[in-house]
């Protein structure tokens, strides 16, 4: 079976492959075997919500991938990925959150059959599906291969996007600009918090026209007044309240590619430090817009946004930003670079981040953010047009 | 600061932490790491989408528990949390996503200067946000603690819910009635997918009445026709057609405890093999209930069910179900009992289950499903009051 509508052509997943097998040469790796969602359905086309039971792809220099899970989804696979069905293994269900078994029992039985029991086996050793009894069996059912950390191998394959995928967030762009249209027009003092996400939800999955609308890897976050100096409470039913500000940190998502795209609204007037804290907010995104160059360096964005920020006496202390494409819970970002002043890695066409410096303090939060594309020449732009404030209503 | 708010009373957070040192003590364990977000809610109350970064409660003897995590993060902590302000540590942000760093170092420094560099402490090792680099790098950095394996350890003090517990439930299970009756009365032929998972969020987003609802830990699954094999697959904008039909794996969701509630629906007239396996499906739910009694085993509630599906011809092979409550994502599940023939755990009155055997064959699938509380005495009780069949729309 194949794909009756697959995300991407042959030859951009022929691209990630190459890609990916470039670093595993380079890290000396006969075979690698990812369980991050985001990576298997990069590498595979792979889709479905699995991953909360062990699963992987593996990859090898000389074959085409597998996939490998538990046998029900093997029906999913079926469905989703490239690969000829015979490249699909499903495990038997007595290994599914067993007291007495484990996955990998089952994964070293197939890769010892394959002929790989003695082999060099990148393994992902920082990610949230991996866990650390994923690896310790892997090493005693595996005692002659060789397991090594391959942390972010192919999330770094994933920084540059290609056309393909940039088309992708493009759409997933005008759902979110629209989804934050939505939540300015419906706002107001007395509407309960659930309600309005419950709109929220309804324009993230409606989409726009053809291009419907995928689930976001992190729920929409929006909290008020003092507990916005929390940045990642969720809702309750409380009302909006005039004389209190709210973020939005919101997504849209096409296909599992992701636009995040945060505004606040104030209901009423705000406050002197607020409107301060917000121009010297929007004076920062646009300096680091400014810095945000190919041939640049990561930190540059985050030392270009510091200095508006500092002289209006703010001190943030985290990274402002991470790179976003394709993705699954818990996080939209890719886990790669961060923006932040230690950060050297240099900027390139086609690299694509959320440009996030989120305000949280002691007692009020303020978010204004930019998802953006790092082009060939000038600096970057933005996937979103929409204006750069605090929005002001009644 | 304390929560406004606290899910629970005092009285039931000393009951749970009661337990789970006991528990503890059982397993020669000192000191107790939960990375796991619905343990460290269970036990603390903190709240947040904040577990894409490595955080966690240390649990202690003689002392309250501490909140351990992003900076950030802390601000939810202080607002969420039942113990005072001094227990909630946060590491610097340079540790986040780091490719030199890990927050463990930050953990271990934490528990070294809290007199634990020797302690025997229990780690989840098979848990989604306890890494495998995690864990190597926390025995790395304590090379005279004992690292242990305490996986599923709070898991399973949670099998025997509360009043309190039970009474969100309730409320969970109206949540999720009414996203099953909007979902029934809404479907239609030519209705695309997405727009359908539109109303279905914003059911359970707004809830009933001043209950309202919280996001389920798995987002809503509905795969059509052939498809309908596939058990994980998400949703796209493909219509609904006649002829076809689909199964609704959803939830309502209040305060993190869920209540799962699966039906299908079938567009027209289904096929005689459809109706068979609908009536070998209902009676086996029903034998399963009434074998789902306190004193009986997991086991007992799987065996009874197989009966009548293997007269109809049907082999399922995977289990049926599992505990359900308190949940994150990835999984609603509880990850500690499975319904399946080895499975010998005593029923026990206040456990919770969903009883969920859903039948994915080669080329159709079928879900009509109950979650279900173990009484005193008699057969389960369902929390969803719903008739237990296939739908029929024109």
């Amino acid at each position: 079976m194949t794909h009756p509508d697959p995300a991407f052509s042959a030859s951009e997943y022929a691209r990630r492959l190459t890609k990916t097998r470039a670093a595993m040469a380079a890290a000396g790796l006969d075979i690698l075997f990812v369980e991050d969602p985001s990576n298997m359905a990069w590498i595979t086309g792979y889709e479905g919500w699995s991953f909360y039971v062990h699963q992987g792809v593996v990859v090898f220099h000389d074959a085409d991938p597998i996939w490998w899970g538990r046998r029900q989804d093997a029906n999913g696979a079926l469905r989703t990925v490239w690969m000829q069905d015979d490249r699909i293994f499903g495990y038997a269900d007595h290994f599914v959150q067993s007291t007495v078994r484990h996955p990998m029992q089952d994964l070293a039985r197939l890769l010892t059959e394959m002929g790989h029991a003695k082999a060099r086996i990148g393994v992902e050793m920082d990610n949230y599906y991996f866990s650390a009894k994923a690896f310790t069996t892997l090493c005693t059912e595996l005692p002659n291969a060789k397991i090594l950390d391959a942390t972010a191998l192919v999330n770094w394959q994933r920084a540059v996007k290609s056309d393909e995928e940039i088309a992708f967030m493009h759409k997933a762009a005008r759902i979110a600009e629209n989804v934050m249209d939505g939540v300015i027009a419906r706002i107001e003092p007395g509407m309960r918090k659930n309600d309005l996400v419950a709109e929220i939800y309804g324009d993230v999955i409606r989409g726009i026209g053809d291009d419907w609308g995928d689930y976001p890897a992190i729920v929409p976050l929006l909290p008020s007044g003092t507990n916005a100096a929390a940045p990642h409470l969720t809702w309750d039913s409380q009302p909006f309240k005039r004389g209190e500000g709210t973020f939005f940190e919101l997504a849209g998502c096409y296909r599992r590619y992701h636009i995040p795209f945060c505004r606040s609204v104030f209901l009423g007037t705000p406050p002197d430090f607020l409107k301060r804290a917000e121009a010297a907010l929007v004076e920062g995104l646009e300096a680091g817009l400014d810095a945000a160059r190919a041939g640049n360096r990561a930190q540059d964005i985050a030392i270009a946004l510091a200095a508006p920020l500092e002289r209006a006496g703010i001190e943030r202390g985290a990274r402002c930003g991470y790179p976003i494409g394709l993705s699954y819970p818990p996080d939209w970002g890719e886990r790669t670079i961060s923006l932040r002043e230690e950060d050297e890695t240099i900027l390139e066409p086609g690299m694509t981040f959320h440009f996030m410096p989120g305000l949280w303090m002691d007692d009020w939060g303020l978010e204004i953010t930019e998802s953006i594309l790092i082009t060939e020449d000038g600096p970057a732009s933005c996937f979103c047009d929409r204006p750069r404030k605090m929005y002001l209503k009644d």
